[in-house]
């Protein structure tokens, strides 16, 4: 089995994972160990820097007693000019069964069409896919209580350039929810400006308005100051999500960004430190919600 | 103990690790794992790029339930300008017993005198030997039932540049084969001409008639666009391993190649289905390979 | 908890610390491995290069059955941009809940005082200090039976740029000395020349004399070559440690140095085979200090 975009999961697929994730997670905050797959073996292979995914699929693969070699493009075969395909090949003769993949572009269809007796995890697939976060995501909306299908979603910001927005709605499509509203500059939501699955907003407080959940995104600091049609601060005085805003939001709204978050961009540095901001929340539930996926493709294997 | 270059085994140690890594290869394909090594830390220092035999090592590690850490030249204090030397000396304090070393040099010699106490396993040195490689190799030719002493081997390709090669020549000097034959651009095995171990033909076709091991090299692409006498073209036409030259190999003869395969150039691509090309089996009898050569070592500390 | 520098702990903390890393010493000259911290998570950030400091935590790391990841800034969101306390953060609540850091400037601090329920070890913070080294060098005092409060002290070289040097000082301050001196090329000693905890010696022989403890520090061949104003040679006349010069210093006397050290440059070549030189005592004396420390924190934890 694999996990490589939201469109292939059936809903039953979707709250299995997620209530296996919260089993995960403990009471008081951490992890609930679970170290039964210590004759299992998971590749990573990041072709794009990370912190927060990678780290956090190492972290689930300890927490569950696994092993896991970490092949380093840079200092592969890779740089000898091997294809991926051969890569994984070799490494599946070898015992690795399970596969966690981050590449710029979408190999990883080929990659699960090609070998249909081993595991793949979509780590982050170019601009497309993220599913693990989407998932995580659903985690955090549910910890707070809160049942998606019900909600008035906003996702505000850099969307073309956002697999982890594109994954999201792929979820509001498969669970539904109440509203979904896009805002940004629109050369940065130009694929977004036409939508039949949501409307876009070119005013953000007309987006914000009554949002329930309100996912911002990271936009790149060079970006802004090197390619946008307006100035950086006239950026900052139409885009940027201040609490001052945020008074237009429903009651009990939350706020959700994969991160790192650029602070004074994307978000007025005050937001850090609301109780609705739940940042943090979104990234413990990440190691949750990828224990949960490897156990669920290790047990499978 | 070492595992330095196949000129200092003799038969029985030959046998020996044969016999052992075949108990760790498990009947259905995988790996018989054998966690006894708990206590043993092993050091992995590679000075070139490697996938497939660095992380057949590491999995071998795994397997075999070791530790290990893995010093990346990059990031150490080589850059530095610490010699190999002092590192070696300084990890073996901390508790380092046995280190495993490609490098680009033929360093390891002059480690296994200076450092007695330790085990050090050459996986890779410059063009001069990759005995690990020439052994896993024997333990595929076991595996279809052969004996290597009355096989009629060729190898084929860019022979000056192998490492593979060379340790596996120095394998059929001390088991014996019934024939041994080179063949390729003679540009290529300029140190193969004249040799008296065997007999080189510039005519594949001549080095391949009745052959039951035939043994492809990786040719670096760069290598035959710039740097040799003759066209792209006219170099595959003369020395592409094809389907058709094929018909002239023995009955059962079976295909070698260290890998990462180039399919397209030293093989048509036809090649990698048939059923006499044993690359997986190389890969895969690697690992087991090298779970015999570190548990030997180990044990013997 | 935190080991952050020489300056916040006390004697009894101090020799806690040294009493616990006797113990993970074993009389064979090992390490007695104590695997029982399996359920904690060490996060590795190095930002500078290393292979004894980095190997020396990994292997202690290992020899407590701890787990660890290495997150390697140049391939983590550091490249995107994202701060080290960020990075922190988010590890933390993946529940890695021990950082060990080595950065060039002396970032610690802040991290502390932020993520007061974190621990931190700082494995070299710029040219300021590098607390682990200082101990584990008061734990090779110990192993011969010395009395740092009692012994002549004399430290040459590169002073300036030695993190090393700074927390030996500071160490001396605390637990004290029977005298402290410094040597080296005045420009490589701007900050010590006229320094009220030690006196300063332009004549190498004038400090080694009745020295009990020699401590030399590396020398970078590029800052000799490039920005001293004296030749090699006459750097190499006036400050190279040499065997004969040692005939100055106490009976019994013992020579340190942190580490990769140039033979025919601080020190002479013969050196290195004196008895009294202790280096290697001092890398096997950094892994039991490591194990120590860790454990302490881990315990506390």
């Amino acid at each position: 089995m694999n996990l490589i975009d939201i469109e292939s999961l059936n809903i039953k697929e979707i709250e299995d994972i997620i209530s296996l994730a919260s089993q995960f997670r403990s009471d008081i905050g951490g992890f609930n160990q679970e170290p039964i797959y210590g004759d299992k073996k998971a590749g990573i292979l990041f072709f794009e820097p990370s912190t927060r995914t990678k780290s956090s699929f190492e972290i689930a693969l300890l927490n569950l007693g696994a092993q896991y070699i970490d092949i380093r493009p840079d200092s592969s075969s890779i740089t000898k000019g091997e294809s991926l395909e051969n890569t994984i090949e070799t490494l599946a003769l070898m015992g690795i069964e399970l596969f966690v993949i981050r590449h710029p572009d979408n190999v990883i269809y080929d990659l699960t069409s090609k070998f249909p007796n081993l595991s793949f995890i979509n780590a982050g697939a170019g601009i497309t896919s993220h599913p693990t976060q989407a998932l995580s995501d659903l985690l955090t909306v549910k910890e707070f209580k809160k049942d998606l299908s019900k909600l008035n979603i906003s996702i505000i910001g850099d969307l073309d350039h956002s697999r982890v927005a594109r994954s999201f709605i792929e979820l509001t499509k498969k669970i539904g929810c109440a509203s979904l509203r896009f805002s940004g500059l629109p050369e940065l939501c130009s694929n977004f400006l036409e939508a039949d699955y949501g409307s876009f907003h070119e005013d953000l407080d007309s987006a914000i308005e009554n949002a329930d959940l309100i996912m911002g995104l990271r936009i790149q600091k060079e970006r802004i100051q090197e390619a946008l049609s307006i100035e950086h601060s006239e950026y900052l005085k139409r885009y940027q999500l201040t609490e001052s805003r945020l008074a237009l939001a429903a009651k009990d709204y939350i706020i959700f960004h994969p991160g790192p978050v650029n602070y004074g961009i994307e978000f007025e540095k005050e937001i850090a430190d609301l109780e609705n901001c739940k940042v943090s929340h979104q990234v413990a539930n990440g190691v949750g919600l990828r224990m949960a996926v490897l156990a669920k493709l290790f047990s499978e294997q």
